[in-house]
């Protein structure tokens, strides 16, 4: 049986984030990333939608997700809105949209665009890709934001009204439906309204939902027809009690594992729990790529089977390496093991970043860990998406990153990712400084006094470090990943951190194809690629000498103290231009030059591969440098 | 202006191949693969449809390419019996089932299964992708089969008109549609079916219908609505004269290649046969994977861009390797030039006889270089196809081989490729003996008086030769790939060619990604493969040296004579279960062992593949044999 912690993350306003790498993302989502949004979400007719005045014939008709999109933009509003408090144009333009979200509501309490205006009929009738639930999820997760940030109760009521009417209509009551959502979602939402409105009923719903998927009789089986390959992407084959595996649709995975952890915790449920390690052993330890990318497969945007990770084709949505974060924090909160927050932190400092630009305005779906004209094309990011799940994700996540820094319960604080920051609650105030990630120097300042726990996570990946408190050095040993300091803190205090940060040679499991005889640089949580920009064209054919002759320095284009990692390597051509031939190839001696993953494609078009061949290989070197 | 030699080559019975090789795989045709053929046709309703006598709500609904396939065994059994003229049994069948096929012909002289049954009012309304004229051509192709097997007349009459009601309907005249096939095939055909009757009508509908094809206003995009990329798929974007590469189905884009190099070499057309040189150079020097595969993608069964070959994705249908063979044979006759030869070669001895198992009675549809549990499943050929293309044309391409070995014109006796066969024409007649393609010793003996040039190709792979005529060394040079010799030839003449058969390393253009750091094996003609069941699984961690120590030797569960390649490798593992870890690998010294691709899943369900990585690598050895 696993050991419930129970710490819980900080809200969004209690950390403020001041490090070189997140912080000026989440000021890009303040000025650029929520600003697009919302300007897409109008010209779309995604706002205009919830007037639900659209008729047959008239452009823009409401979509099964646009609800959902609209939803993300307003929670991430909120969050922001607690970030620039004093943003009074944000804060208008929040309640204005959450006014008109609310005029939808129907006097059932229902409140969907799409069903209400286009196919009224059709009401809770195709759950397994209509997306219908899951708008309702994100609705509520957006309406407790709004409230969160705002203290006005209309948005909360109002998605309480239609959480009250989704439980009238489904359960295991007399003349209820059996049904749940094929796109996961409204289960950690009813989870999270349980406990900000404490009402328990909501709570029992979520359960409902994910005990009730996969049961037999198979409500999508009978009701709806869904064949066997649908079922799995939707993770409705089996129940969750049985599962080992994380399979099917990605983000459906995520989002349903998210509730699974919830509902465990809530009810110190020892089974569930054990199901979402299992779940989160799979995804980390077979099906994920280095980057934190997960969902190999473009068919279903879906797991593969285990260690299938085809970096040409890897899908790697960026919505998915959001849900690890939040499984992984959830599975962190719970437990307690600084493994969990290991695979958090890989995916959020790379995968999950990697899917908006550093201006904030430009979003990839697809994270692939190879992009060249095999790609098919050389991949770049775009404003928007018809399918725009990705963009508005990130409106509500990066605002969230301190939460994911710091945990807490009553007896200790937990700075889980050193990354500078400061952190309060209640009478507690700590102040992290230094150059996390790219430097392993962190000062840890307590700024006022207070009797608990203090924990630090030690790295998977960090070899050696050091701790001096008030200048004296500390030897102990962590516990699930963790050092705990217990004292009675005085402000002034302070913890001086070395992490050893060094150039690592990753290599894969050696039953993973594609990356065989290949290696992949990561350097403290960072996982690095070679762009096309720094090294030419047909990375492919560029071999890395693994002789720990590792150089770090700047790199032009690239935010100041971005570290570069440069090293020795060789280019293998074959020469002559025939498609095959018995000709030897020659070798040359060559540098090369790779960046954060999460910042490639931020310098204009390029090819780009995080894992990269080893040298030496088939011939002598020619030193014609 | 290339010129035009106009080489022929002989009709099937011409040649009597008694090589090891191939002449298996003509016998177990007729053993396996026209009865396998015949009964799969018979149980799923092909032949049956015939009979026109289906109706709605009955099963085995005519399929609009059944006809097609029915044509094709048809066309095989007449081969075949050309081959075995004392199998009576053989001949009844056959003419039961032409008698058959005659009695569906229409009074206007129309004949197709499912479109006189299942869809009457859509005749020649679909053609882009209804397989209708398709059809026709091969029903063409077996009708001229027939009558030169067995010079009987009745099916070669009802195609004829067949041909002339196509030829009412179809051209540039007042009254008649500006149509052409979606599926290349009947082009060929009618040049084959001029050829026949002498009749140049049909070589005028031909031509209509490769250089209507592409035109502007674009039949598709007006009459049928097709979209750019399916226009691609069905070579339908541009015209004949301004193609440049092979794009789209790559079936297709071969079957239409053989038709325009028809109609360049009837018209003695230089541009287009300029054009074909195109395909080809397209096709062999950016396009082909070294099994003679093509068409790279499953999507569409296209042609991909330049250099994009993925092995692992290797679409490859048996069905384009097969007519690459066809295309080549074209070209060599026409141009002379042994360059072509080369590629049929290539094409001959691995990608399209690697779709038929040794039995002859299994098929794979598609020949990707490497299957594993990532293919996404180890391959197994099967016994039929719902989409039976490739069983069916197996049954009419392997008594064909022999036609492809030699060509001739009245100067000129050609042995394109020295495998055991004896060749006759008229007069002429010789016997080539030898061990080809595992050995190069080749004897070719006259068995009849003449004067003419006998020519031998020596082949691209080739470093190293010696021929001694009547025991005399001769020294010349080749041209265009051919050596000749012209004198009059005695009965009991003797030329002794000894071509050098060394294990090459091949390595490939350095813009293909997926073969970078790997080389494939070929010895002689034939391209090797690695099979997990002489090697073990996961054949990605093995990494081959190339130390010129090569070894050959026979090999357990092949046919006799099969010659494997062993040789020095290492084995790359890096310890530990984790899916990624910074442990330095271990380098384990082993051997390998390499099988002629062709002859893969011969031995049960295996891991295969092709390209290889080579070593030295990144570790020490540690020598644990």
């Amino acid at each position: 049986m696993v050991d419930m912690k129970k710490l819980s993350s900080p809200a969004v306003g209690q950390v403020v984030v001041q490090d070189a790498y997140f912080a000026p993302r989440i000021e890009a989502n303040h000025e650029a990333t929520i600003p697009a949004s919302l300007k897409f979400s109008r010209d779309t007719g995604r706002i205009e939608a919830f007037k639900l005045n659209w008729k047959p014939g008239r452009p823009n008709q409401p979509h099964i997700f646009w609800d959902s999109d609209v939803a993300k933009v307003v929670e991430g509003m909120a969050y922001d809105l607690v970030l620039h408090p004093d943003d009074k144009k944000l804060s208008r333009e929040l309640d204005k949209i959450v006014a008109l979200i609310v005029s939808a509501q129907q006097p059932d309490g229902y409140l969907n665009t799409h069903f209400t205006t286009v196919e009224p009929e059709n009401r809770f009738k195709q759950l397994n890709w209509k997306h219908e639930l899951y708008c309702c999820g994100h609705l509520i997760e957006a309406s407790i934001a709004h409230f969160q940030a705002t203290g006005k109760r209309n948005f909360l009521e109002c998605m309480c009204r239609y959480a009250d009417y989704v439980d009238s209509v489904f359960g295991r009551g007399k003349g209820k439906m059996r049904g749940y959502p094929g796109h996961e979602e409204i289960e950690l939402a009813l989870m999270k309204l349980a406990e900000t409105t404490g009402e328990k009923r909501y709570a029992k719903l979520a359960q409902y939902f994910v005990e009730e998927r996969g049961r037999k009789p198979n409500y999508y089986v009978d009701k709806e027809d869904v064949n066997e390959g649908a079922l799995i992407n939707l993770q409705a084959e089996t129940t969750v009690r049985e599962r080992r595996d994380a399979v099917g649709h990605a983000v459906r995975m995520m989002y349903l594992s998210c509730a699974v952890a919830d509902v465990a915790a809530a009810n110190d449920d020892g089974e569930l729990l054990a199901r979402c390690a299992d779940i989160a052993h799979s995804v980390a330890q077979k099906r994920m790529f280095i980057t934190g990318g997960i969902g190999s497969s473009p068919n279903g945007e879906a797991f593969e089977h285990d260690y299938k990770l085809d970096n040409l084709l890897a899908y790697a949505e960026s919505c998915a390496s959001m849900g690890l974060v939040w499984f992984m924090q959830r599975m962190h909160n719970i437990t307690g093991d600084g493994a969990y927050m290991d695979i958090l932190e890989r995916a959020l400092y790379n995968g999950a970043l990697a899917g908006v630009s550093l201006s904030g305005d430009h979003f990839f779906y697809r994270n692939p860990l190879r992009s060249s004209v095999d790609s098919p094309y050389i991949r770049e990011r775009v404003e928007w998406f018809g399918c725009s799940c990705c963009p508005t994700n990130y409106c509500r996540f990066l605002p969230q990153i301190g939460s994911f820094l710091w945990s807490e319960s009553e007896r200790e604080v937990r700075l889980n990712i050193p990354a500078a920051s400061t952190f309060r609650s209640g009478e507690r105030a700590i102040q992290v400084s230094g150059g996390y990630p790219y430097k392993g120097d962190v000062t840890v300042r307590f700024l006022a006094n207070g009797e608990y726990t203090f924990a630090f996570r030690v790295p998977n990946w960090c070899r050696r470090y050091t701790v001096k408190v008030n200048g004296s050095p500390l030897f102990t040993m962590p516990e699930s990943g963790y050092v705990k300091i217990t004292r009675v803190w005085k402000k002034g205090d302070k913890i001086d951190i070395r992490f050893a940060v060094a150039v690592e040679v990753m290599r894969a499991n050696p039953a993973v194809d594609d990356d065989a005889g290949k290696v992949a640089l990561q350097r403290g949580p960072l996982v690095y690629a070679l762009e096309s920009i720094d090294n030419g064209p047909l990375l492919h054919n560029i071999a890395l000498v693994d002789d720990g002759a590792f150089r770090t320095g700047p790199v032009k284009g690239l935010p100041e103290g971005t570290v570069a990692v440069s090293g020795h390597a060789v280019e293998i051509i074959r020469p002559g231009d025939d498609l095959y031939s018995n000709a030897k190839p020659s070798v040359k001696k060559r540098s090369f030059t790779a960046i954060p993953f999460a910042l490639w494609q931020n310098r204009g078009p390029a090819e780009m591969q995080v894992w990269t061949r080893e040298w030496p290989g088939p011939g002598k070197i020619t030193d014609n440098r």
